[in-house]
């Protein structure tokens, strides 16, 4: 076995993909890309993907919801656990409107250009290495988001998942067809050994405390809600505040309350993101607020107890004010912790290539939260400036994006050992 | 000269002709009824009224910006100032969308009812009477609202006026001219004596108290401002609280500060009726946010430090959340006291005629306000069920109805004594 100091990152090669792929779906004035999942422009960018997987001679192989592997396979026999099960490194490569050129798309290319190192090197891994890209990770037309990965991992059957109807009424299944997506496998018939994805931060705390590399050892748990208040529509200038049933002023309590219980919690995220009234005139007290609620908690206990204050807060403030209140719940996912030994290899990779490095929580949703369901798992992340994504001005440096790729190298190796 | 004993008001008459008026322009389904100002409906509406006017042989008279007055002669002559400084009564005829049927069109067919009583009598007022029905009250499709009074009160140039775009792009002189009421009086050429508006009360204190007449001794200064937040945009699962510069957490904060302000102050009024939020994502924190601001007090000062106690929080609030905050300022009225010796004189009748009554404030503008700076003004308020108007739910009962044109009649007899 030869030492993995013979492996050598394409760096340029890396950035030149990110460009290339970048630029598939570019928006005409905004400067970003929409490639959102099943669109003509995220088949183009799929398609260029599987060119690249097979140009480094990779099993291609999709499945029934459209998740795309490319397999580097191992020098084992066939019947070997290490051919079978794989190291899997992925990400996705659909995105949301309007949106950075990194995101998923980092993960996947970065996940080739690992490959590419064992190919340039002429070495075969020990275990067999796939890269995934997840299908509708990001969930703009279909409903959920981190579809693929969720169906993969066992999470929702893949039936269910090919019904879905999007927002502009095209049933998925229907579109994965039209794209040329709709692969043979059953979701889940590659099972992975491991699963390590490499991600931007997607938040503030790598860039705020100069730390080069995030070795996410687990995952918040997240709670969306859709709050409906029902009041009475009034006029504002003849109505008494203690005869209001103000249903626009709920919805601001209700935001100032979670604020509060964020800031006393340490812990807990709370975000009022979309919030609707009627009949919104200036000089009429609205009748009706639509609002979302967004807590995340990476502690499943504590993302109770603020569902629990919430809910009671909602009670309160109805009696209070007069008002009926109906809460539908949108999404519920339970904390996930990442796998230890897995967090350890990483860690250690952080240091022996000299760079700061930090435990930290992911606050967004990720295929590895699903993935984690079915086999060991971890993320890396590298710092995003500002904490800015889903935005064209999503940004990590060049030199950051390959020190990420030369730390999941490094882990590969370390997991794969070589042939 | 005869005792006012001798003139009998027609309610039922009067009733009739509010159901006939409700029936012009008559939504399809919700059972209200839109007359938005200079529109075919509205026009027809006009049309209508002044078909009644000259039924009762009353002069009929069109100024520059379209306000309709159909004048009853004085037993005097020409000279006199009885002739020429009528006691005006009156209101408008415009509609919000899909309202109810009573609103401004009660004060100007009850003013119509009054001149019919004298009429049907066969006695002639010692001052001439004119019922007027002032152009774009509502300001639903032309602003500023309560335009027509106020041009007449000399607050507005006609020209200014006419040049209006509207919201349809529409040039207000141009659709002025278009339904035929382009008339050539100047605007304010019929200097009224008095005026005395009667109006439902729009608003739940007759009914809460069970008191029959509301004798309305001023009207509640305005305030109407826009606030624009400008935070910036980041992701609701990777931005810690305090790194957050969430725009709409700060539009909340200004609503439950404004509702603690109108709480302790006991007499000013604070809505927050429209607001708007972008992007409007369930998990991002809101770049921006939109809101109105309703401020309303009867007292000048009072209304003054609210807005000093609301631009303080603002200016607080944007060094606590790091956002930019701006204002506009749209509306500004100050309060309007009503003339004491109209007020006793309502009152008296009230009395007199074995009415329940209080003193109270408007809540709401109306064209009596404009005109009360330019004549000795008063308003005369019924009770509405719930409080509720600007829908077709808008209720008075039919008794409570006549009542209020009695008192009118009344202290319009008093006013004008009879030939």
């Amino acid at each position: 076995m030869t030492t993995h100091t013979t492996l050598k990152l394409n760096g340029e090669r890396l950035l030149r993909q990110l460009r290339e792929l970048g630029e598939i779906g570019a928006d005409p004035d905004a400067g970003g890309r929409t490639r959102i999942a099943l669109s003509d422009d995220e088949k183009a960018g799929r398609d260029r993907v599987v060119a690249w997987m097979r140009e480094l001679d990779l099993d291609v192989t999709i499945d029934r919801i459209g998740n795309v592997f490319g397999t580097l396979r191992a020098d084992t026999q066939d019947a070997d656990d290490r051919a079978h099960r794989p190291l899997m490194l992925g990400s996705h490569i659909d995105t949301v409107r309007n949106a950075g050129a990194l995101d998923g798309c980092y993960g996947v290319l970065a996940g080739l250009a690992v490959v590419r190192a064992f190919r340039e090197a002429g070495v075969k891994p020990r275990r067999a290495i796939t890269v995934g890209a997840f299908t509708n990770e990001e969930g703009v037309r279909y409903q959920p988001d981190m579809m693929g990965s969720l169906v993969y991992a066992g999470g929702l059957a893949v039936d269910e998942a090919l019904a879905t109807r999007g927002i502009d009424g095209t049933r998925l299944g229907d579109e994965l067809a039209r794209i040329g997506y709709a692969g043979d496998m059953e979701p889940g018939a590659i099972l992975p050994h491991e699963y390590v994805e490499l991600h931007i931060e997607q938040g503030p705390i790598l860039e705020a405390e100069n730390v080069r590399i995030g070795v996410v050892e687990n995952l918040q748990g997240i709670s969306w809600q859709r709050v409906t208040v029902q009041g009475s529509a009034n006029h504002a200038g003849t109505t008494p505040t203690h005869l209001r049933h103000d249903a626009g002023w709920v919805a601001a309590a209700v935001a100032t309350f979670l604020r509060e219980l964020a800031v006393q919690s340490g812990t807990t995220l709370a975000t009022i993101g979309m919030l609707n009234i009627e009949p919104n005139v200036i000089n009429v007290i609205p009748r009706k607020a639509v609002f979302t609620v967004d807590l995340r908690d990476p502690d499943e206990a504590r993302l109770q107890e603020a569902e629990r204050r919430l809910a009671d807060f909602l009670v309160e403030s109805a009696q209070r004010e007069g008002v009926r209140i109906e809460t539908e719940r949108l999404v519920r996912f339970e904390p996930v912790v990442f796998d230890a030994a897995l967090l350890d290899v990483i860690e250690a990779s952080a240091a022996r290539l000299g760079f700061s490095h930090r435990r930290m929580t992911s606050g967004a949703g990720h295929d590895a939260q699903m993935i984690a369901r079915i086999a060991p798992s971890a993320m890396i992340f590298v710092p995003s400036r500002g904490g800015i994504s889903h935005n064209p001005r999503e940004h990590t440096d060049d030199d950051q994006l390959i020190d990420g790729a030369n730390v999941l190298l490094d882990v590969v190796v370390k997991r794969v050992a070589l042939a």
